[in-house]
This record gives C-alpha cells, structure tokens and sequence, in this order.
C-alpha cells in the first residue's frame, strides 16, 4: 500500500533506504514560475546533515542535492520535482551484528512483522535518514509560502529537564548553537546534558516548539484536513516523535473557557503577497486575538495569529547500555550496541520540523485557492 | 477543496451542517460480507448523543440512524453504506442573536474568512454535531475490526484537575456515569467540578485516553502513514482536540533511552481471527514488550502491545461570561452568550475518540492485506 | 476498496443500489459562494428518468432530488453538497425470477465473483439507475463551469445504422425529440428503428457525441491526468459505454500528419468570465486551430478550440429473446427475460454523458487554479 | 496540481524532462516479497528504446534502469522502488529553432498556455520519453501480476489502411519484426508504408491492441473504478492516444443485443496462483462464456474471460513538410521540422500499452484483496 507521499496538492514521495544506493523525492504539484534559490535548500539540507551539531551522529554525509527534473534556468516548471541524496558514508558492516536481532525500540520487528523481510542495515527505510528527503521537499514549499508573507522557524525547547521557559523575541540565535536553542544560556545546559548523557552510553528525549508568522485567515478544511490535524499527521511522522501539542494544548485540559478563549479584537492581517513585488506589504482591517491560547488554529482554519505548536520527541533506541531482547530464532538475548547514533535528536529534528510544517503549510495555501468562486483576498 | 473524507481503503465522507436538513455519512471500502449489528451501531450512537450524559447540552435529538445504501438482509454488498441523521431540534431562532456576531475561540471569522460567506445557525459545518457521522462510521469499523480480534475503549482521564491516576484493569464502569470515567469515585468528582463549572458559566477541559487490545504486529505504514500519525490526525480533526500523545508522549522528553526503551522478551500473539470461528483464537511465539512506553507502536508500525493514546480537549468556547469580541460590521462588543452547550466535551467525546480510532484501525487492516506477496499470518 | 467517488478537485461520492431505499450522493469540493439554480438541476434529472423518452424503460420513478446539505440560501457554503433520491416504484418481486440466474452481458455473476455475494433486486448497484446521481452532479458541476464561459452539450450521432451525418449548427433541437437527435429527420429514423428493434425483443447500440464550446487554454495535466485521459476514465464509468475517442480518434489511425495536423493561426480566446458580470465577455489575442482534428486537447491540455468526443454504448444485455445461460447451481439453462428495459440505451445516456463531462472540466477548472504562481489569465 | 502518479495500490510517479538531467520513476505500494528479475525489466525497456526498431527515431539512448531503492538481495522490501534513466544523447541545439514557434499538433502552446513558461528543449515533460518510466513501472507490474497467472501482449493491429485481419494464436512473432505485427506478411506491408511516408516526409497512424489472459472473475470496481475505465484513462494518458474500445466497441454501436451478448457456459477458471509454486495450476467450475464481444468486462469487472482491447494513436505531428503556425510574437509564420522523429508512433508504443495494462491490473489484483471479509479463492 503506498505510504509514501504526503500532502494533496503540494505533495512529496519519498523514497531510499539508509544504507541503499541513495535516497530521494519527488514534490509534485509546485505550482510553475516559483524562482527556487537551490543553494537556499542545500543549506537547509545542511542543517540536518549528520555532523551538523557537535551533539549528532558521527556519521559524515556530504548529502548533496541532486537535482533531476522540473526546474529550467532556475524556474519550476510546473513538472514534477525530483531529486535524490546518495548514501556514500554507509559502513553496513557495522550493522551486521544486528541483522539477527530486533533492537528494542525501533522498528525491527515491527517492519519485518508487517512485510515478511527487510533490510536491516542502518534501519533500512525506517532510518531518520530518510527525512533527509523532507527537508529538501520542506524547503521547496517554504519557498513557495514565502511568496505568502509566510515564515516558519523552530528550535528546541526541552531537553530531559532543561527547559526554555521564555520564548526570545529572537529566534536568529538558534542555528548559532549545537543544541538548536535561541537562548545561549539554555542551549549551553542542554548541550552539557546531552553530552553527560552521551558520556553514559544512555539518549535522552526532549520537545521542538515551531511557529509560523505571516498566516492568513483561511487556511485548512474545517472538518478532517483541519490545519491542525494535518500538522499533527505530519509531525508523528517524523521518526521518534511521540506526541503534538497546539496553543495551549495538554495544559488546556486543565483550563476553564473564561481562561483559555482568545478575546477578539479589530486589527489587521496581511493581504496576499502573491503577485506583489517581494517587500510590499498591503493590510486589512480583520478580526484579531488579544492572546494566543488557540495557537493560530479556530475550528481547523488559520485565524491570522502565529501557528504555535511543540512536538515531543522520545530518547533514541540505540543506546550502549545492556538491553535484553530477542533475536530472529526467537532466542532471548542481551544486546550491547554500537555504531554511530545520536544521544538526542531533537537538535537535528528542528529543520525537519521545520520543513514538515512548510509542506503542510504549502499544500493548504494551495488548496485554498480552489475555496471559493470569488478571486481571494487573503490568499 | 474537498476535505470531508478520511480514510484510504475504509473511508468515510460526512456531510451536513448543525442546522440543516440532516447530517450523515458514506462509508466507501467495507469489504462485502460483514453481517452488521445495526443496534449496536444505533448503542454507540445513542451514547453520543446530546442528553445522553446529565452533564451535556440540553439539545434534544433521537438521533436515529436512517441506512440509505449497502446493506442488503444485513450483510455489507460491498457497496457505499450511506446513512442519515436528521436534524429535528433545531432551534435555529437561537442564533439569530450571533448571525452578526464573531464568538471567541469559535470557527466563525475562520469560516468567513475562508469561504466568503457562513451558516451561522449552530456552528453549521463546524459544529461538533457533525462527529455523529463519526460515530457511525466508527461503529461499522469496530465491526470489522472485532473480526481480527481488535478491541477499542476509551475514557475520560482527566477533567480540570481532577486526574484518573490509575487506570483500572476493568474499564466496564465507563459507560456507567454520565463522566465517563471507568473509576466511579473519580468520576464523582469529574461531575462535581464540570456542574460547579457550569453553575459558574464557565467551561472547563479535559483529556481522553484511548488504548485498543487484540493488536496485531505490522499495522501502519512506516514512513508518513505511521499509526500514529494517522491516530494523530484522526484526533486532532475532532472538535476542540488540542494534543495527541502516544505511549510516554511528552513524558518521554524528559526521559532516558534506558528508561524508556521496552525491553523484549519471547511471548505470544494472536493469529489473525479472520474466517475462524467467532471466539476461536489462535496463538502464535512473537516478540514481545516488557513494558509499553512505545504505546503499541515502533517505527510507525504496531507492536502487538496495547495501543495506548491520549487526546487532549480545550474547554469549550461558549461560555455564559461576557467576553470581548467583534461583529461583522468589524465593531468591538461584549458577547453574552446563551444557548444550550456543554461545560465540558470530554465526556461525549468519549464514544468519538473510539470511533475515529476504529475507522483508522479498521483502514490500517485492509491496507495490511496488500503488504506482501505471501498470504498473511498476523492480518 | 472505495471506488464509488470520481474526480480531485470537484468529487462527487455516489451510494445507493436500483431497489434499497434511496441512491444519492456527495459533492465535496465545490467553492463556496456559487448561487446555484436547483429547478436547473432537477431539469436535467428529468431528462434522464426513466420514463423522460418514450423510448426508453416503463419504470416510472418521480426523481426527486432531496438536498440534505452545503447548500444555505440558495448559496453552496463550501461544505459538502449531499443529496438523496428514493427509490419509489422498485417492483423488486419482477426480479425474484432472476434471483438465481446470471444474465448474459449483466454484472450479475463478476458482482458474485468479486463480493461473494449480491442485492439481485434490479441491478443492485450495477443498476444503471446509479447514474441519476452522475447527473445531479453534473448538474452542479455545470453551474460551475458556466462561470467560466463553459457549456457542454451531447447528442445522438448515431443508432444501429442510423448516422447522423452533419452535425446541425444549431442543436437546441435535441432535447425536443425521444432520440435526442439534433437533426428531426434523422431522429425520426433512429425513433423509428429503435421500436422495431423493441417490437423483435431485441436491443441496438450507438453513439453519444459532446461538445464544450467556450473552452481555455490550459485544462488538464500533462501526464497522467491529460483532459482526455480523464474524460475517458469518465464515459467508460458509464454503464454499457464500450468505446472512447477524440477529436479523429479512431479515425486518426489511417490519416497522415500532414492530413491529421490542425495549422495554427493568430486569433482570440475568451478571458476568464469568473468575477465578471454574467453576459460580459472579454477576448486576448491566442493561438487557434484552423480545423479541429484533435478534439480540442494537445498534450492532454485544452487548446481553447471545442472539446469533441464520442463515446460507444452497446445494445442493451437484457433481451426478450432467449439466451443461453448458467444459473447459481452452475446448471447450463435457458432464459427469456422480463421486466422494464431500455430497447437502446444512447437516448437516455445523453444527459449522463454531459453531467461526466461537466464534472471532468469543473475539476480541472478547479485544478487550474494551482498550476502557477501567478493570478492566472485564462483560467 | 499534482498529475504525474497513476494507480491507487500499485502506484507509479514519474518525473523528468525529455532534454533535462534525467527521467525516472518512483513505485509505491508493491508488495514486500516479490523475487524482481532486473533484466527482464531492462528487455522490456529496450523494446520502448529509440532505435529498438528500424522504424523509429534515430535518436539513440542506452536507456540503462539505474535502481535506487526498495530492493534488497533482488527482492521488493515493500519501499518505494525508485529508479532513474539518465538523459544521455539530448542534442538540445536541435530544437533551438523550437524555442519560439508553436509547432502544430504538439502541446508547446497548450503546456505555455497552462504554466506561463516552458521547457522547450525536445517537448520537455510532454516528450514520449517520458513513457520509458512507464515502461519500467509496467515491468514491474508485469512480474506481480504473473504471480496470478496474468499474462498482458500487445501487438500492432492496423498503421494507416494496413490491417491485420485475422489474429494470429501465436503472438510471439510480434517482437521479431520492426512493425511489431505478430503476422509477418502484414507486418512487411506496415514496414513499406511506413518507409514509404517516411520518405514522403509525413507521418501516419495506427492501432495497437493488447490482451490479457489468464484473468480472474472479480478485478475492477463496479462504478467509477471500472477495469474499463481505468485501462480508458491509462491508455488515453499516453501521447497521441486518441481513442480506446474495449470488446466489440465502436462496433457494439451497430450491433443488436441478441449478436453482441456472450452467451454463457458452465466452464473452469484458475485458481489463484499466488502462494503456489510456480506452474502449479488449480482449476474450479465456472461461469463462463461462450464468445468474447464483453473483451473480458461486464460491468466493469472481469469475467474471466481474456482482456481485448484497441487504443488508436494519431499520425505524429511533427512532420518535414511545410506548416503554417504561429510564433511567440504571435505571428503567423511557416515551420518546416527538423530533427529526429518517428513517422509512426504504434509500433515503439507496443511496450507502453502493454506497460500501461499491467499497471491497472496489478492495482486490481491488489485492490481485489480488500474486497470482502472472507480469503479470497480467485484472486
């Protein structure tokens, strides 16, 4: 059954396994005449890249680009987009010792449990390196929104206990550090417990806040492709996630309505940048929010505030630390891993965060072109 | 855009708006041959329903399953199952009040702001009154899904701050209190706070907690149409869900790989019930979890273990308090509002929860059919 | 495996079967904001009732269209758009004879093969009475496109050896005859030979021809999802269409380039109507087709000349002449059909051509709206 | 929009501009398990190949499969197999002359008017090269479905006024001529008039027609999934396809239903073959019937009979002599083509047909799985 695509009229397949001859994409469904900078795409690609943060993988992927079809002189042609990422750095030898045994906590027995056979060598198509392949599709589409007024940034905001409890006015701070935080002061506390925790052969979890500013009011289908909804789909995608929050999300189960609805106000939101000169900026009056508990998001549709929204990530599988399981003759056995794997890989998640929230964001901006039969204003 | 589907191979499409003619559903993708329960479907309805719990709205509807289509001396063809729920107790004059009016934290400006124009009577399309087809489609799901041995229940586990501290190993007790709570103490207090809340005109949140058992290994697709992810966005398309989290969720960002990870062991799973005998069961060796942190799903892929989720609910956005909002001619005014509305949703969403879990379920298990060459063992 | 919906963009969902309570359907995707004219689409319902030719089957069904939703002051709200027609006169007893036989060229026995089982009563869902649900959509679907300037029309070109030969410039005379024949002369010979083919027991075949006038540059993708691509999809989803060609279509397979090829020129197309008055019409200069071989699609992509199809229905399967056949006990048997049934089908498909042709283009009239980055002109 | 993939289970997205980097493909949903001979897909892309037949193109491309994913030691894991073929002997100078004329039966217009731009060099997305992914997906799905006992051939049936009257039993003679003709006395007839038109500077049509054996009853959904639509829309997605018929076709127009029905019989179909070793053969009783005018369908689901259908294909456009045509500038000019192409397209399209008819019918095979409740005997 294909599963390998995502978002409907902006839409990535992806494809290529770890340690396989190369990975990849196709985004189809660019609209044609979008200019696309590609070295703006190879430095986010960058940003993933194992060996990006000091706090990563040791793995050494040079991970460039390569792109194949849909883009002349620089433009999108309205035709597919593909591109792949070959697998150079791939020791599979390393992985021999585990071709006979189901590493708790990842997807051995599970995949092998579902297809009858797989490729054990770097987690095959259930390694993180396949997100590799989103980033690349994420920073097509945020080039697209762009054109929106649209912006998406994300950074670390817990690791095991260390948290950011003050989100900075500025978030340009957060490629300066390893730990992918805007605040020095924390990331210096998260990059020290991720280190002492790398140091005990444990990982560690930890929690991605994104935003998106620019948004207009409109975006997302108000019953099952809710904006909301279709964010959540997107970020339990993404390997090791376990769970997704918006505005006030877990903690509004403990909130009363007089506490948690955003009382409304006239202000203004931006009128579509499409088709205007790039820094023109033209505004409306509209209804506005004086606080944000709802997170950008009313009844699955964009209201005009900042998408706000966190994604938990659990402690990596793979540790150096004595774990019993079960090996494929179904003995019980006691496994001690090695090979190169991240103690906590919510700095590397950050720019796929990023991108999955660009691609949904991409696909709604398209889909409402087609909401209603008047030419829009705010999209 | 079309946006009122879900669901791949068992797929529902639901249409209608609060106050409108009727609400309903089509079921596309039932495999032929699946004798249908109907009173059973009606049973979870009716358990939806508004009136159903002392603790919700007052509207009043019976909210009789009429079945248009696919159901021939009660056995599927094979064909769409179509089915309709008319809207009776409209009292649509109630609205009159808002047509001019945006609500806080509801979908009204959203919906305008999308579309151009709104139903304003009862939230229209974007009232919760639309999960009845949910419920229906759901229902027809467990159905299928009972078939493979799979089993569904969810409960309120947090209302405010009152918190289900431990699950009992007996959940019979949920449907037993208007809190749907399957632990009667606690659940006693649930009430008591959402009627003091109420008393207040106030609202209040809450959360959900679902687990399925009778899993099988190898549901779910491992890259975007993980299980998770499909639960993710199944739940967040319900109204006022704010976060889904799975297994430790955002425990596990605070937590250690070696206290996190579940070890295996060698234990047992059942073989796939379907074509055996209603109550035979079949065992087969598999690798096991000594414990679930993982929530029954690696790599996206379920586990054999308990599937165990949680949905977090914002307290519902009508409230009888005064709250700052704007109307359509962009003035800023003070909104009382009345009307009949829940406190709290938590405990009609119970039976929604369960329903969207079942259709993704019941999704997953067909598109397992067509993962492998060989006939299937687990599925 | 859902099969029962049709286009992207503007998808309709169809249920019922010919004797259950009701068939109907779900338009979701239409934008918000079209008035839309329900006597205009009961009309068209009309045309294809059973009973609308006195050529066709005696059942007599009052087929009328119920609206259930998407629909608030005569204006769609860009919620889905469902609809239900009842079954009324189901004289499902004239089907008991038939409970236990399969009827040659019916999809009696692969309905079996393929479920395990069947609704004998009329067809069941293989009922071409499924079609009136087509026709409803259609109907939306030509509001739609008539925004756009676009107007689809079908005729009967052609019955047993009885062709028109010309078409008529002016076909308004179609719908003034049972043929439905543009030209009166030759739809008095068609009339005349279809009654004598009902008078033997026996059934003809023919063709449905249709054109869209006031077509853009640009409908359609250019791989997979070509115009005529899915416009063949479309007409071959009718019940006993058997053929499907475009513009010299089959004809083309013995013409030369140099015969085949449409020279170009410089002429005129009309500008997108949407947004403007009813009635308004403005031309940009384009490049036009001196002939028309190619049926108004280049590259799967509309070339603004007239779309020009035609599609092959063949005789009727049921027959009162005697056949040779098999029944359920797999015993070789003899049967002389009764019952209500169309001597020629082509009369009665020509509203049901039209409604799929005016569905394919109002989805990729809606798809258009994604293919650039900027506002588009012709589309 | 995206418009580049085709198929529901078994699903192929291709990519690539005829003069770009590369041109490929992405198959997603083959089952996990299935032994894939590599060189038996290259055999069948070489039989596509420019210069495969001394008729064709004299451009020459080695057209090497370079696999990028989802296989591992030979066998499919159940990733996507992703594939690319290099663009080697692109002689994008050839067409500079191109750059700003509209040729005359191409999409250079149509696809300018659609996106606003164009990548002009050999067609670009809307070039027949892009049919080489096709013929690799249908490859692949040829290896899948013969697991079933389906065996799909095409052959050339008619190029202008030569026909092939009479089919031949044995069609293996059809690769060893250029014509691709089964019979080899009127496949020397094609190759003369095809030399002859050549010669001419012109171009001429024909029909391929392409069937299945083998076919189980129950593949095709009975409304808009039908077989016969779905083989209508694959066969009409392929460039200058003009028409497609299925069984008597056009030719059921004329017919009466007592001469076009198929009388049925008590016969035997096959057994599933899948899970047997291979050449196993299990035989149950069935429905069958007596003559094949249905080709192989009724009611858009397979009878058990052999799939017969034609797809007829235009004369090419691009021919030596002079046309009258238009420029960017929007001037009326005269264009005399250079460059490679083929006189005649049937003969190359031979391999994609077949490819195409493959592809349906594996995502048939496998949409059948999910069909009922029960395990499935005939498919």
């Amino acid at each position: 059954m294909p599963g390998n695509s995502i978002g409907l009229l902006f839409r990535l397949t992806t494809f290529g396994e770890s340690h396989g001859a190369a990975i990849g994409g196709v985004v189809d469904g660019c609209p044609a005449g979008l200019k696309l900078d590609l070295d703006a795409v190879q430095l986010e690609l960058d940003r993933r890249r194992p060996g990006s943060t000091s706090l990563g993988t040791a793995r050494d992927e040079a991970d460039r680009v390569e792109w194949l079809s849909g883009i002349h002189e620089g433009i999108t042609l309205g035709a597919p987009i593909a591109f792949l990422i070959r697998n150079r750095d791939a020791r599979s030898s390393d992985y021999d010792a585990l071709k006979d045994i189901y590493r708790p906590g990842h997807a051995d027995y599970t995949w092998e449990g579902k297809y009858g056979l797989r490729d054990h060598r770097g987690g095959g198509r259930s390694s993180a390196r396949t997100t590799a392949a989103c980033v690349v599709g994420g920073a097509i589409a945020r080039q697209l929104i762009a054109r929106n007024g649209i912006a998406v940034q994300a950074f670390v905001s817990r690791v095991g206990d260390v948290i950011l409890e003050t989100m900075p006015a500025d978030l340009s701070a957060t490629w300066a550090n390893a730990a992918r935080c805007p605040d020095s002061a924390v990331a210096d506390r998260m990059k020290a417990l991720i280190e002492a925790v790398r140091a005990e052969g444990d990982s560690i979890g930890g929690i991605v806040s994104c935003m998106a500013t620019g948004m207009p009011i409109g975006l997302g289908e108000p019953v099952f492709d809710k904006l909301d909804a279709d964010l959540a789909k997107a970020m339990l995608s993404i390997n090791a996630a376990k769970g997704f929050q918006i505005g006030s999300g877990f903690a509004s189960a403990r909130m009363r309505g007089s506490e948690n609805n955003d009382d409304l106000h006239l202000g203004r939101v931006d009128e579509d940048m499409q088709g205007l000169p790039e820094g023109a900026r033209v505004q409306r009056p509209a209804v506005r929010s004086r606080t944000n508990h709802a997170g950008g998001s009313l009844g699955g549709i964009s209201n005009g505030e900042d998408l706000a929204f966190e994604v938990a990530f659990k402690p990596p599988a793979t540790i150096g630390k004595a774990q019993r399981t079960v090996n494929k003759d179904l003995e019980e056995v006691v496994l001690e891993a090695k090979g190169r794997h991240d103690p906590c890989v919510v700095p590397r998640a950050v720019p796929i965060v990023e991108a999955m929230a660009c691609m949904v964001l991409a696909d709604h901006v398209l889909r409402q072109r087609t909401a209603r039969m008047a030419a829009l204003g705010a999209v």
